[in-house]
């Protein structure tokens, strides 16, 4: 592909995302700067938790959607910018806090979780603190637009977990039910984060429906890459527990893959572990899943996925931002490449 | 007082706010049609969900705010009252849906909550797509404005919910505690509900302010006799648990005023129970506070925010919102009245 993309797929094989994230350090540091700003709108009482979850460690992902979305070239970020980047990470940190109430997760980014902080109460209400928050910034911008696409994606990452909530231990889900669930719940935000960077990025609305697409497919792949990572993953790599969805009985793809290729005495003690009605074998299912191709079924499907993705690219080469969001795929291939 | 106030008191002495709400019952009516029209703009899958949530028995006070604010005379409600009334009521509803989880509640207006019916993860992204909804319908008004006051305060009802949480079995807290955590997590929307009802019923900026001052002081005056419903109240009439104050270690007003009236062993008892060291002793904690003049104590400090929320509307006297607005105090002097 271009120069970008190859410089792009060396320095992310050793470094992942931070590898191409590092063109928008300046962006980044930005934005680090403008979170850092808003603590001091929080209310005193809560300030100090707001900024717990306002840490610098993630990645930054939707974020970077935005700032290459919006790219027109090098030079300072633009304020705009930056903003809806704040809007949308902070969204996403609320759906983090809360994701780990219902987890019960203990550690995220390699720390105790707000849940455990603060205890799960002060966390729901934390979340919807910072949620406020995003929204508040939102409606800052001169039109109403950033306000409604936010509150819109939001409410459809919402109903994407309540589905994967209300569906725990559920032993008779679909790839359609899945494909359903990581649309709303990733994706979605993704999709937000493209299209508005490229708007305020001044690009115009055929080139910002297409970055929406190319962030959609992208946020898909990305979220199977997460679920295959929940089994292949290093725990200290990622900075959170392995096998969690296993134990939770979130049905994710590598088990929908796995219980499809299990003989039908293999398959009934899955869906018992899956029910909770048996302790989770994890290093049993890891083996069956590199025995029976699973690994590579779904190598496969993140692939189409970020196939998909660059067809949506393809009508604008010739764009700035193209360059940039064009790296992303092969980053995530070599993600992917680095759990075998 | 006014002839509408003294008809005020005459219904509302038997009918409480319903008396008085039945002047704005076609706004209410239209606020229910535009409720039942927004469940299809959620996610299929979480529609039943939110129908259920959107239920049509609550008091709706802060609507009444929005339209008593924005009153101009009689006639069809205006839309713009009917949709800023359904964002202040959604972002309400969802706050609910969170408390309840919090406070593992199980009957809500004589039913069960979101949080025993949907289990509390669910309840939670539940309230946080109510809320999300409200913002979105928030973000359809010409202007940023509605944005930004609804999330604002949103964040503001949060802090004050967080704090109060945090403090839960603490028994050092002291009045100016109590009275910040009301403030925020109480008043905050009752205000904002007077000043974009105001605003949006096209009424000056003056107007407007001190509509918002008198929505304020309304429900710092709310809040105090909701807690002290919390014990004097009759289970069946308000349909929901008394004495939760009490058993979950929340340190309200009533209990505060018994606390500085109790002696020392008796207070160590009351601190051991608030602590959940020892079994809630409610009928006997009930009986000190009317031995005691709690009741009577609790009661004056209403008067005295009533008195302020009257004040404010003082220089407004002629305005046909103000008719409807200065009635609100009688019928909360009513309401505490029948608590004794």
């Amino acid at each position: 592909m271009s120069a970008i993309a190859a410089d792009g797929l060396q320095v992310t094989s050793s470094a992942g995302f931070a590898g191409v994230f590092a063109r928008v350090a300046p962006h980044m540091a930005a934005l680090d700067a403008f979170l850092r700003g808003q603590l001091a709108e929080f209310e005193p009482e809560i300030r100090d938790m707001a900024d717990y979850c306002i840490d610098t460690s993630g990645k930054r992902i939707r974020p970077a959607l935005v700032f290459f979305s919006g790219w027109r070239g090098a030079g300072a970020p633009a304020p705009a910018l930056v903003q809806v980047a704040a809007v949308v990470e902070l969204v996403h940190l609320a759906t983090l806090v809360h994701d780990d109430i219902m987890d019960e997760a203990e550690v995220r980014r390699s720390r105790p979780t707000a849940a455990l902080k603060y205890g799960p109460a002060a966390a729901v209400l934390l979340g919807d603190a910072l949620f406020a928050h995003a929204l508040h910034l939102a409606a800052r911008f001169p039109t109403t637009r950033v306000c409604e696409a936010v509150s819109e994606s939001t409410r459809r990452v919402c109903a994407g977990e309540i589905v994967q909530t209300m569906r725990r231990r559920s032993t008779g889900l679909t790839r359609a039910d899945y494909d359903r669930v990581i649309d709303l719940k990733t994706a979605e935000l993704f999709r937000v984060s493209c299209a508005l960077g490229a708007s305020l990025g001044g690009y115009d609305d055929g080139f910002a429906a297409d970055a929406a697409r190319f962030g959609r497919h992208l946020g898909i792949a990305y979220q199977i890459y997460d679920d295959l990572a929940d089994f292949f993953g290093r725990e200290q790599r990622i900075g959170k527990t392995l096998g969690t969805d296993l134990a939770s009985g979130k049905l994710t793809l590598p088990l929908i893959e796995l219980r499809e290729r299990l003989e039908p005495a293999e398959r009934d003690a899955l869906e018992a572990e899956l029910q909770g009605r048996a302790e989770p074998r994890l290093e049993r299912r890891l083996t069956q899943m590199r025995e029976l191709g699973v690994f590579e079924a779904v190598a496969a499907e993140i692939e189409r996925e970020l196939a998909r993705a660059e067809a949506a690219l393809a009508p604008h080469a010739a764009l700035p931002a193209t360059a940039h969001l064009a790296d992303l795929p092969h980053v995530l291939r070599s993600q992917v490449a680095s759990l075998r």
